[in-house]
This record gives structure tokens, sequence and C-alpha cells, in this order.
């Protein structure tokens, strides 16, 4: 039995629900962040956090930094590039505008390559905008937390190396690292970004991030200083490789509790091979998706292969609006999210599935929200065709 | 009896140790961060951040972040300063020095006004730095965490007011502020910055910050937009007020858990008059710095007016470095810590006395740390004069 107190089911794409021995930890006594016992804590979080991305490649460095998931765009922008050089932002909803306006407060230009609300820039458009110029990097949300599209990365990779090798590939993996395939050495990529809330499963509080060798290496060779201070590598870099040497160090001072509880979350989802991990979140979206198809409801997503399996944004029927359906949800014990997409988020709700209330076989979180959502529906006399 | 398992007192000057209450709204059950429930929560820290800076001022506008203290520099350096700006940067150890390198990142001069060790800069020495340059920041460490070091804050805004009227003033209260006298508006200060972990009680990883109106307006008449994203008061300041006044709002997201934990902590402090708090932390500190001299060691403070009353730093006695002491006291159950000052830090130690270890009248930690002290100094040979 839990031991968390009787509260609604949190079903939005993110934070999620933790697990009781994750949250256990958050509460762990006082400890120095420089004393042993803390550094072989962090220590081990790195490790781990290599196996979570799948790479073997001992020139990755991870960074575990007290932010929010936003800090990785700005330890990006910051580090890997330099005011005048060019970003290509893939576009596929909310975060990417975000992400573009961090590189402009960076002195770096940003151009957005957009697709259509539920889509994905195609390959051969992102083939077009690579060979017209030259971009230090190139973005991409492989999640979209505000439309549940999901890009592909492994292809992208592909075209990318064949057409500019030089530029760097940076993967805002928020909403989807833990929950989606992820393979960093195999796939090529140079930085996937991401925080503790959500399918890692550990309260919100850490910026997450791994970089490639390749990425290290252009941080090393910059022109110029690193243009932010908390989220400079030349501050993280020599503390993130003692911490994971199991050496004292210090620049600013870390949360051990949350750390504590990353290090809980990230025992629990290596505890089984991650391939399982990526299935079993797969099938329940699948039956997630089909249950909400049945509903004859529509997806924002638009096409089978570009949407999550870690949420699903659902289009309200009938010209509902969020506040109508949300608090009935409330009232039946389950917490959905409003749309965040700034053109239509009146127009529907997402549901995020990743972590305990997918993996956890005593929980019936993600049935109790289908049933909720049927229930809800009908109370506002909408009927299923 | 403590609900924590039994540990060493952490007397570090921060993190310190934290109440059992506040530990436990560390596990807090995961809620949305635009949930009333949550929201109401964040906006009563806010409004409670007013009441332990002592300011009734409705310009006045506190931040909490999701970061470490450092966090704060960069919110100073990036949205009250421009590039071109000059600062003028009061040292009293190592901070000063991180301060001053956090401006420069951000294309501001720092120019640092130093003292000897253990004491601080004079009145006359900054009235004359103040009349040789237009300075847009004066900067001032309350309690410099490495040496212990207390600068003033009341007659240095005094005098920064007649002398230089346009210059905000800022102080690094992040060893100081909940265990030192801050008058907010009395004292007219422009932003203090701060962290949870110190004598707030509240475990690590929020940035905590209050700015005057002054600063605010300053910094909405600024010339280029602010040159930090994640720091950005563009993208915080609707969040921060939104949150005070209840309502959802999403730039992005904050730690739910680490703000239940700082609800606790500052009902807690609120519970008694902030000056009771005040005059507590000065008792035993003057006990602790009595206790110190009786045992013929000397503080790096150098005068009584420059001692901080949350920390003492001592010199080790007989050339004794601090590896040969602080395993002993940690077999005593007692964590202090090593030196930091990058000229001296192998000759002194550090004795952090901050919050509930000075508050709660059922730990014993300051008796037990000064008894430990005493033996085992004692078992390395040295003998009280």
């Amino acid at each position: 039995m839990s031991s968390q107190p009787p509260h609604p089911a949190l079903l939005i794409p993110g934070p999620i629900e933790f697990d009781d021995a994750v949250l256990q930890s958050m509460s762990h006594y006082s400890e120095s962040h420089v004393g042993q016992p803390f550094v072989n804590c962090f220590g081990d979080v790195l490790s781990m956090l290599r196996k979570l991305f799948i790479t073997t490649d001992p020139n990755s460095q991870p960074f575990v930094i007290s932010g929010s998931g936003t800090l990785g765009w700005d330890q990006v922008a910051a580090n890997l590039t330099e005011p005048g050089d060019d970003a290509l932002v893939l576009h596929t909803g909310y975060f990417a505008d975000s992400f573009a306006d961090c590189f402009e407060t960076y002195g770096v230009k940003a151009t957005q390559l957009k697709a259509p609300i539920g889509d994905r820039p195609q390959l051969d458009e992102i083939e077009k905008a690579l060979k017209e110029k030259k971009y230090k990097v190139i973005t991409v949300t492989h999640t979209d937390t505000s439309t549940g599209v999901l890009s592909e990365i492994a292809p992208l990779s592909k075209l990318v190396k064949e057409v500019s090798p030089e530029t760097l590939l940076i993967v805002d993996g928020v909403c989807s690292v833990g929950c989606e395939e992820i393979r960093f050495d195999d796939w090529g990529i140079d930085a996937v970004i991401t925080a503790s809330q959500k399918a890692i499963g550990c309260p919100a509080g850490l910026s997450i991030l791994m970089a490639s060798g390749r990425a290290i290496q252009t941080f090393k060779n910059r022109k110029t200083p690193p243009n932010s201070y908390f989220g400079s590598w030349k501050n993280w870099l020599p503390i993130m490789q003692n911490y994971e040497a199991k050496k004292p160090s210090y620049f600013a001072t870390p949360s051990p509790q949350l750390i504590h509880a990353l290090h809980t979350s990230l025992t629990q989802i290596l505890s089984i091979p991650l391939e399982q991990r990526f299935q079993r979140h797969k099938e329940v979206s699948q039956k997630i998706k089909k249950t909400v198809a049945d509903l004859g409801l529509k997806q924002l997503a638009s096409k089978p292969e570009n949407q999550a399996n870690g949420m699903t944004a659902i289009y309200l029927p009938n010209d509902l609006k969020p506040p109508e359906i949300l608090p009935n949800l409330l009232k039946k014990g389950v917490i959905f999210a409003g749309g965040l997409h700034k053109e239509i988020a009146t127009k529907y709700i997402r549901f995020g599935h990743m972590g305990v209330s997918v993996m956890d076989p005593q929980r019936d979180d993600v049935d109790r929200a289908l049933q909720g959502l049927k229930d809800a529906l009908g109370e506002v006399g909408y009927k299923a065709p």
C-alpha cells in the first residue's frame, strides 16, 4: 500500500506521479554537499545517467544542475553556440518557440522550421534548410509537451550527418527521456536535455543533460567565453567530473535531497531492461489512443508515427473548453492538463502517461483516467459515435 | 523524538540541519504546478518572504526560482546591470570573487574593493571608491561563508545614499537571511539574494531574491534585453506576480516539493517575532565565540563587530590541518567544514550555527559540537592555554 495520502492521480505531461520510495528519498536527512556519502550518491547518479541515455563512450558527459528543464536550453545556447552562430530549430509546438527565444537571448540567430499543428517538419524540408546555410546546431523537440507530437531522431541524425556533418544535433528530451527510446551513441546525438519530473520520475528541480564528446570538444574550442554564469560548463564540467570520480568539489551547492530522489528513481528504472520500459510505454499509449479513437475523439498529433508514447493531446468534442471538463475529471480523482499551444490552447486537453502510472502494475491510474474521461464527457452530454 | 534516522549533526555553514516537518514536506505527493492547491502554496511563500525580509512596500518583488544561491548573482547581473556598466564589489572572501566573475560574464566591469583577510572594507574607503566612478550597483556579502566576516548593511546604505544615490545596493545574503537582522525597507536595500538551505532551513535547490520597487523599475528601464534566459525577470516577473495573486502561470516548472518545504520552514520562522530569532542566533554565537576564545583559538573574523552570528571560522592551532581534525569530529557525531578562502584554506575550519540547531531547545547540536571540538583537539595533543 502506498505511503502517500489519498490524492487525485496526476496525469499531466509532467510532473507525474512519483513512487513512494522516491518521495521518501526527498526527506533524506541533511548531508554535506562535499561529504563522501553524498558525493558517492551524486557520482552514482551520473554513472546511471550514462546507462539511461545508452552511452558507453567515455567522452560523453552527464550534467545534473539545480534548476528546471529550461536551464538545459541555456546550457546549450551558452556553451555550444556563440554569438553570431546560426541554430536551426525544428518546430513541433510551444517549446521550439521558447528554445528559439533562448538562443536569441544569447546572441544566436534561431531559424525555425515549422510544420502544421500536429505534424513535424519532414526530412526533405530539413535537408533543404540544412543546405541553405551553415548551422552550428540543429534542435529537435523529441516529444513536444504542448502537442504530443513525437519527432524521429535516428533518421534525422542520419540526414544531418550526410548533409551537414559539422552541425551538432541537440535533442530536447524533457518529455521523452525515460519513456521513448533514445540511443545516444548509436544515433550520434550531441546533446539531450531533460528534466527530472517527467518520465524519469523524480520531483522537479533538476536540469539533466547528456553531452557527447564532440559537444564537449566544441565547448572547449569556443572563441568566446560561455555567456551564462550559472549555466556555464566552465564552472560545472570539473565539478561533474569530480563527482563522478567520487571526489568532493564545489561550484554551487547542489540539492542533496533531489539527488537522492533521482538516485532512487534511476535505480528503479535501470532494474529492468530499458527496452521493456519503452515497450510498456508504447503498449499503454496504444491502448489510450485506441480508447480515445473509440470515443470518437481526435488527437493533435495527426499521424500514428508522430504520436508520442508518454502523452496524448486530445481535441475536445462539441466545442467544449478545458474548464468545462477538467473539474469533472478532478472530481473523479484524475488530473489532466489544459492546452498549451498558443493558437489552440482552449480546444484540447493533455493526458500524461509516463513513469509509475504506466510501469507499476499495482496502480490503476490509466484505467481510472480513461473511465473518468468517458464518464466526464458523458456528463456534459457527449455521446461517442 | 525526531523522525529522522540517527546521523551526524550537520554544522557546516549550509546546508544546515532541517526540522522534521520541513523534511516531511519534501515528500509531498505530486501536484500540478498550475493546480490551485500548489499555486496557493507558492503564493503564500512569496507573501511570507515579504515578512522575512521585513518589507511592506507593495513595489518590492520576491522571486523564488529553482536553482542554487548562485543563480541570484545571475539574476542581478543579467537584469539589473547592462553590458558596459560598472559594479563595485566589496570583498570579504571567496564569494566576492565569484560574484565579480558573474558580472564579467554578463559584460559588466566589476571593481573589487578588498580588505585584509578577516576584515571588511571600511566606510571611508568605500566612500572614496564611490566618488571615483559612477557605479550602477554596489554589492556586499552580508556574511561571507568562506570567512565568517559580517558586513554592516545599514551604515553602508546610508553612505551610498549620500554619496552615490543612484547606485543600487545589492546584498548577498545567502549566509545571513534568517539569522542576521535585515530590514529591507528601513535600510533601503535594492536586492537581497539568498538560498534555501542555510538559515531559512529548507533543503537546497531554490534561489530566493527580494527586489525593491526601484530595482524593478531599473529592470523595466533597461536599454538592452536581459542577457540570461533562465534567469530573466522578463520571463519570471509575471509568473511571480501571478503566483502571489494565486493565479496559475507558467514559464518553467517549479519544484512543488521544495516550495512546500519552504512554506513549512517560513511558517515556522514567522511563528515567533523575527527579533527573537536574530537575538537567539546572537546569543548562541556569542557563547560559541567565547568557548573558542577560551580554548585559545583565533577566529578569521578579526574584530567582534565583523563576526557573523550564524557561523564561526576558526584557525586551527599548532599548524593542524582540517583533515587532521574533521574526521575526529565526525566520529563524535559532528560535521564541520574545512576552509574555503583560497589563500588559507588549509589553516582553518568552519562551524555553522543557524536554524534549528540554534532555535530548537530540544536539540543539543551546538553543545555537542563545542564539546566535540575540545575533545578532538585534546586527542591530537592540543592543550588550551
